[in-house]
C-alpha cells in the first residue's frame, strides 16, 4: 500500500488492529502528514463524519495538516483527540521489523507509533465507527481533534486546532486523549492531570584568563556550580494530593572551551522543571529566581531567562466523567485503573481550557523507542474499552 | 623584505630593535618557521657562531625546524634559549598595525611577537653579539637553543632539542630563557621556576531518560555539581616560600544535550591544576582520586583520567646564578626585581633537566593579544643588561 494513496476499503475500519497497520504504514513523521490523516478523513468520511482538514502556518515553520471530524449535530459532544504525527524512526538498522510495515509477529504488532500513538487513535476511531454503526440514531456528537503535530514544536497543532473549531462555534464537552498512559498492563493508569512544565536557561558570565593567572580571570564555572547546588538544595515542595512533588533537571551544561590553559568567559545551563499545581509558571520562576539571587551573592554574575510556557499544572477533578472511563477500564480488564498525573506534558494542556479532558491509551513502554511496539489484544480492549465509555457516555446523556 | 629570503645585513644585527623588527616580519605562527629562523642562522653565522637546524618529526604532528648555535668550545656554556614561533594574530581588522609589519610609533613596536618572545630574543641575540665582538678571546661558549614549537604542542621543540644537543656531547651550565617576565616595568621580575600543570578529564555517567520520569533516570549533571564542589571546597595548601598556593580550575564542562526533556546520560569536565612544589603529579592526583572518591560515595559514578604531564613544579634555588641575574637587571633599572615562580608553564620546564634556569625578558602585558607591542627603549634595556650580565658571567669564570 502506498502511503500517499491510502485504500481504506480494503480493510474494515472497526478492525482495531488493521486500522493500526495501515496508520502505521504512512510515514508521518513530524511535520510530515505521510498519508495518516488522508486515511482518517477517507475512514471517518465513509461512516457520515464531516471531515475538514485545516493546514496551519507559522513564519520560520513548516506548515501542518490537521483533521477535524464530527458526527452528529447536537450536545453533548464527546471528542476523542490525538496525533498521527510519530518521532523519527532513529537507527533502522537496530530495528527488529520495518518501523513502517507494521509487522506482526507473535501478537505483536512493531513500527513506529504503533503504541504513541497510532494504535490507540486506530482503536478508538474503531470503536466510534462501531458505535455509530450499531446506534446510528444516537443522541449527541463525536468528534475528532487529530493533528500533526504533537511530537514537534507543537505550535501548528492542537492548540490552533483548538481555537479553529472554537471560532467556527464548535463546543465540547468531554474529551478522551488516545496517549499511551499504561505503564505495564492495559488496566494500569488513566491520566486525570499533568504537571507543568517549565524551562530555564541560565548563564553566567566570569572574566576569561589563564589559568596560570587566576588572580586576573574569574571562572564562571565556579559561579555555576554554587547556583545549581543551590537550586538543588532544597526541595521545592511534597507533592500534593494527586501530583508528585515538583522536580527540577538540568538537561545540559555547556562551556566549550577547548583550551585547557583558558579559564572561560561564560558557562550556560538550562533546567527544566516539571511542576505541581502548587505553583504557576509565575510563582515558580519567582521562587527560582529568589534562590538564584541569594546562591549568587555579589560573587556570581548571570542572566536567568525562562522560556515562555503554556505548560501549566492541570487537573481534570475526579468526578462522574473520571469515574466513567475508569469504570470503563475496569469493567474489561478486571482491574480499577491509578488515576496518575505522572509523565511528560501532553496536548491534554491545551485542550483542558476547552473542556475537561482524561488521557488513556495503549502501553507505553516503548514509545519513542527501537522496536516500538503493541500488543495486538491491546488493541481490542482499547476498542472495546472507548466502546463501552461511548455507550454509557450517550445513555447517561439521553438520562438527563 | 620578503620572509623567505632575509637580508641579515641590511642592518647592524647588535641593534636589539632592528633585529626585532626583522624577526617580527617573519610570519613564524607554530609550526610555521617563516624565515624567523633562517634570519637568526645567517645572523649568527656571521658572526662567527656554528650554526645546526635539526628538524624534528612526530607522527600525526607537522615537522618543526628548530635552531642550535654556539661560540667557543670551552666551558663554561652559558644558553640563551627561546622561541621564534608565534600564536595567530586573530582578527586582523582589530589591529591599529599589521601585526607582521613592525611598524614603530612613538617608542613602541607593534606586532605579533614582539613581547613574546621575538623582541627578547633579538635583545639577547644582539648583546651576545656585542659582547663577542668586545670580547673575541672571551673564555667559555655562548650557545642559542632556539625552537619553532612553544606556542604550539612543544612537542618537537626544545625539549628535543635538549636531548638531541645531550647526545652530540653538548653540556649547560646556565641558561637564560628570555620569556616576557615583567608584568609592567623591565625592573619588575625575574623568574626562578615555575608551577607545575596537570590537567584531569571527569566523566560522570548517569542515566538518560524523560524528566517527566526522574525516577527512572540520573541525572550526571547532578553528580558534577557535587564532585566539582567537593574539589573546590578546600585549598590545595597555602603556598611555599617561593610559590603561590596550587590551584584548580575547571576550564570546562560540557553536556551537549539540546533536548529539554531530557535527563542526559552523561556529563564530562575538564580542569586544570597549577600546583607548587609541595607536590608531584602523582601525589595531587592521588589527592583528587581522595577527594572525588570521598564526595561519590555510591551516589556519583565517575570515571577520572589525568594527562601525561611533564610540567612539574620546579625551582632554581637561589643562589650566585640568580643574584647575577637580578644583580644585572638593578644595575640598569635601578630597582631590585622580585623573583617570581607566578604565572603559565614555559620551556624551562625541560630546560631545568639539564642545567639551571631562569627566565628574564620585557614586559609581557599584551602578549598574545591584539596590538601586541614592545617599548623599544625596553628592548634597548634588555639588550644592556644581558651584555652586563654575559660579562660578569664570564668574568666570574675566568676568576674561578
Amino acid at each position: 500500500m502506498s502511503p500517499s494513496t491510502p485504500a481504506p476499503l480494503a480493510f474494515d475500519p472497526t478492525d482495531p488492529v488493521a486500522l493500526t497497520q495501515a496508520l502505521v504504514r504512512c510515514a508521518s513523521v513530524t511535520p510530515t502528514e505521510g498519508g495518516a490523516l488522508a486515511l482518517l478523513a477517507a475512514v471517518l468520511s465513509a461512516e457520515g463524519f464531516s471531515v475538514e482538514r485545516p493546514v496551519f502556518s507559522e513564519p520560520g515553520m513548516p506548515d501542518v495538516e490537521n483533521l477535524y471530524a464530527r458526527i452528529g449535530s447536537e450536545g453533548p459532544v464527546f471528542v476523542i483527540a490525538g496525533h498521527t504525527d510519530v518521532v523519527p524512526p532513529g537507527d533502522l538498522a537496530a530495528w527488529t521489523h520495518d518501523p513502517f510495515a507494521a509487522e506482526i509477529e507473535g501478537g505483536t504488532l512493531y513500527g513506529r507509533g504503533a503504541c504513541d500513538m497510532k494504535g490507540g487513535l486506530a482503536a478508538m476511531t474503531s470503536a466510534a465507527i462501531r458505535y455509530r454503526r450499531e446506534n446510528p440514531d444516537a443522541p449527541g456528537s463525536i468528534a475528532f481533534l487529530i493533528t500533526g503535530d504533537e511530537e514537534g514544536p507543537a505550535v501548528n497543532g492542537t492548540v490552533k486546532l483548538l481555537a479553529w473549531a472554537d471560532a467556527r462555534g464548535e463546543r465540547f464537552d468531554h474529551c478522551l486523549l488516545g496517549e499511551p498512559t499504561n505503564p505495564a498492563a492495559m488496566s494500569d493508569m488513566i491520566k486525570i492531570g499533568r504537571r507543568g512544565s517549565l524551562t530555564g536557561k541560565l548563564t553566567v558570565q566570569g572574566v576569561q584568563g589563564h589559568v596560570g593567572y587566576p588572580h586576573l580571570a574569574q571562572n564562571p564555572i565556579r559561579g555555576m556550580v554554587r547556583l545549581l547546588a543551590a537550586l538543588d538544595a532544597t526541595p521545592l515542595d511534597a507533592g500534593t494530593e494527586h501530583f508528585d512533588p515538583s522536580n527540577l533537571e538540568v538537561t545540559t551544561l555547556d562551556v566549550g572551551n577547548p583550551a585547557t590553559n583558558v579559564i572561560p568567559a561564560q558557562a550556560k545551563a538550562v533546567f527544566n522543571i516539571r511542576f505541581n499545581d502548587l505553583w504557576t509558571p509565575q510563582t515558580l520562576s519567582a521562587e527560582i529566581e529568589r534562590r538564584l539571587c541569594d546562591a549568587a551573592g555579589n560573587a556570581v554574575r548571570y542572566e536567568i531567562v525562562f522560556e515562555p510556557t503554556n505548560a501549566v499544572a492541570f487537573l481534570t477533578q475526579p468526578g462522574p466523567f473520571v469515574t466513567m472511563v475508569a469504570e470503563a477500564v475496569s469493567a474489561e480488564t478486571g482491574k480499577r485503573p491509578a488515576l496518575s498525573t505522572t509523565g511528560g506534558t501532553s496536548d491534554a494542556r491545551f485542550i483542558k481550557n476547552y473542556c475537561p479532558v482524561v488521557e488513556y491509551g495503549v502501553v507505553g513502554q516503548t514509545m519513542h523507542q527501537i522496536d516500538e511496539r503493541v500488543a495486538t489484544a491491546d488493541l481490542v480492549t482499547l476498542e472495546r474499552i472507548t466502546h463501552r465509555l461511548l455507550a454509557t457516555y450517550f445513555a447517561a446523556a439521553q438520562q438527563a
